[in-house]
C-alpha cells in the first residue's frame, strides 16, 4: 500500500510500504475513514524535532476493524472504532485511574496517514461506536482521536467550570478545539488569542465571545484589563514555546489553572516564578480514551461539530501539500481522503 | 525596645530599636504573646539570600491588639489576633476570591521576634478570636499564623482528600505540619520521608502512617513500591531545593497532585519533563488568612496541637541561640518568649 513517510525534514512522501499485519495478539488493524495532519507532525517536518530514520506519519484515525489479535476481547471486526494517538493497556492502575495517556505500557501511535494501520493494545485503545455513523460525521469522529481531545484536555486541565472565564493562547487546530471545549464545559467568558482572521471567525464559531490580536506582554495586559485586573480562571495553553508558555502562566489569576497541551519544546519554567505566581499547572497527553464515550454523544447527537477544524481536503497522494499549507499556515488542518 | 536584628549571614542579634507606630490609618500595632523562628528565616542566616541592609526579622506573630489606625473596622484594641506572614487588604479581587497570599497590595510582616509589631492591612490580615484564650494555646495559635498556615496549604494544593495516600517530602516544621494537615484532610496513608529520628516520632504522632528514610531515586522507588508503582495520589513539598523538587514529582503518580511550599532556591523545571510527567502541580505563599477561622476551632477545641512542633523555647536576648540550633538541626522550630 501507499502511506506516508518523512525521510528528512521538509521531505514528506507518498510512497510503497508493506501492509500492516498483526505482531502482537493484543494487536488489532483497522481500514482507516480518513486520516489528517497534526501541529505535532511540523516539528519533524521544521525540523524542529530530529528525524533518525525514516518515520511512518499520522497517529490520528478512525475506522473499521479489519482484523483483530486472539488477546483482543472489546472490538471485533467490522465494527467502526476511533482511538487514541496514545495506546493503553487498559489494565494498569493509570488506566484504570483514569490516565490512559500516562498508561505504564504506553506506545505513540504512527502510520496512520495510510489506508491501513495497526493499533497496538486494542482492548484498552479502540471504542467502537453502537452502528456505522454517517459519512458527514467521518471528520468529527476522526477529530476525536487527538486535536478534539488534546483541547478538550486543556480545557479539562484548565479547570474550565460553568460561569468561568477562559483564554486560549494559541489558534491552531486544537487552540480552536480548545474554545469548543471550554464552551461545551460552561465559560461564561471565552477569549481566544489571535491574529488570524479566519481562525478568529472559527473561534467565534466554535463559542468564543472575545478575540485578543495582542501577544506576550501586551496581550497579558488586555487579559488582565478585561479580567478585574488580576487575570483569567483558566488558560489553555496550546503552542508549546518559552513565549506561549509565558503568557499562559501571566494570563491566568493567581489560584487560576493553566492546562498546557502543546507539546513544550525549549520551555524552561523557574521555580520562583511558579511559586509567586501561584497558579495551577497541568499538562501532558491527553488522556482521550476517557473523553471518548462523550464525544461520540455530543458529535453523533449533533452537538458539536469539530470536523469544522479541518478546511483543506487532499487526498493521500498529495499529503506533501497538506504539509506544506499547514507549515505555511494556509491551512488550519488538512484532512486526507484514503479510499 | 530590643528586637532582633540579622546584620549580615550568620549576625544576628538582639538589640535596640525603635518601637513599631501607626504609619498608615490601616495599620495595628500587637503586644506579641510569642514569636518564634522560622525555616526560611534560615536562607539569609545562612547567606543564600542576600542581605542588603539589616533585617528586622521575624514574621509569624499572635497577640493582643494596642492600638488601630484610623481606618480599622474589625479588629479593637484588647482583642487577642492572629495574622498571616502576607498581610492582604481584604478587599482587592485575589483577596475576595480566597487567594490573600496574592493581594495585589501584598506586604510581607517582618518584625515579629520582638515584643511589639506593627501589622499593615489589619482589616484584612487579623483575624480576632472570640474571647482570651488559655496560655498553653499560645504555641498553637502562634503555628497557626505561617508554619501551620503553609503545611496546611502544601496539603490542600496536592488536594490532599479522604482516602487517599499523601507522601511529605520535607521534615521541617512545615513538613510535619503538612503530615498534620494531610490527616486532618483524611488521607489514609501519609508517607513522611525523614531521616531524622526526633522528627521520625513527630511525625508519627502527628498522623503519618509510613517513614521512608531513603532520598532521590532511591527514595521515589520506595514510594512507587508501595502505591501500585505509580507514585502517591497527593505530594506535599515542604524544602524547595531541585533535589526535593525533583522527589516531588516523581514521588506523585500521573494525575496527582504536587503542593509546592518550600520557597525555590535555584529551582529549573524542564517544559517536556512536566509535560510527561502529567503532575498537577501548584505552589505560593499559603493563602493563610482563608483558613485562620477554620484553624482557631481546630485549635481552640484541642483536635489538633500543632504548638508541639515547638521543640525548644528561648528568651529574646537568646535569639542568636534559636537560630544556631536550627541551622545545626538540633531544634526542629524555637519558639521565643517576649513578656
Amino acid at each position: 500500500m501507499r502511506a506516508t513517510v518523512l525521510r528528512s525534514p521538509g521531505d514528506i512522501r507518498c510512497e510503497e510500504v508493506a501492509e500492516p499485519k498483526i505482531i502482537h495478539p493484543t494487536d488489532a488493524i483497522i481500514k482507516l475513514s480518513a486520516s489528517c495532519i497534526c501541529g505535532s507532525d511540523l516539528w519533524p517536518y521544521r525540523g524542529l524535532q530530529p528525524v533518525g530514520q525514516p518515520m511512518n506519519m499520522g497517529h490520528e484515525y478512525c475506522g473499521v476493524v479489519t482484523e483483530v489479535g486472539s488477546a483482543v476481547k472489546t472490538v471485533k471486526p467490522g465494527q467502526f472504532v476511533v482511538g487514541s494517538f496514545c495506546l493503553s493497556c487498559g489494565t494498569c492502575a493509570n488506566c484504570l485511574g483514569g490516565w490512559p495517556s500516562s498508561c505504564v505500557n504506553r506506545e505513540f501511535m504512527s502510520g496512520g496517514q495510510a489506508p491501513f494501520a495497526r493499533v497496538a493494545w486494542a482492548d484498552g485503545t479502540l471504542v467502537a461506536t453502537s452502528s456505522m455513523p454517517p459519512e458527514d460525521k467521518i471528520p468529527s469522529l476522526l477529530a476525536a482521536s487527538d486535536v478534539l481531545g488534546t483541547g478538550w484536555y486543556a480545557a479539562d486541565a484548565a479547570r474550565v467550570q460553568p460561569g468561568c472565564t477562559a483564554v486560549v493562547v494559541g489558534d491552531g487546530a486544537v487552540g480552536l478545539m480548545g474554545v469548543l471545549a471550554a464552551k461545551q464545559l460552561g465559560a461564561e467568558t471565552i477569549i481566544a488569542m489571535s491574529r488570524h482572521k479566519s481562525r478568529q471567525e472559527l473561534a467565534l464559531e466554535f463559542g468564543a465571545t472575545h478575540i485578543v490580536t495582542e501577544r506576550g506582554d501586551e496581550g497579558v495586559a488586555k487579559i488582565r484589563a478585561m479580567t478585574n485586573g488580576i487575570g483569567a480562571d483558566s488558560v489553555l495553553e496550546c503552542v508549546g514555546t518559552q513565549e506561549s508558555m509565558m503568557q499562559a502562566i501571566n494570563a491566568a489569576r493567581p489560584g487560576g489553572s493553566i492546562g498546557f497541551v502543546g507539546v513544550p519544546h525549549g520551555v524552561s519554567l523557574d521555580g520562583q516564578m511558579l511559586f509567586l505566581a501561584q497558579k495551577n499547572l497541568l499538562g501532558g497527553p491527553a488522556p482521550v480514551r476517557r473523553y471518548l464515550p462523550h464525544f461520540f454523544d455530543l458529535i453523533l447527537s449533533g452537538q458539536i461539530n469539530p470536523g469544522k477544524v479541518f478546511d483543506l481536503e487532499i487526498e493521500l497522494g498529495d499529503v506533501a501539500k497538506g504539509y506544506q499549507a499547514m507549515d505555511e499556515r494556509k491551512a488550519i488542518k488538512a484532512l486526507i481522503r484514503l479510499h
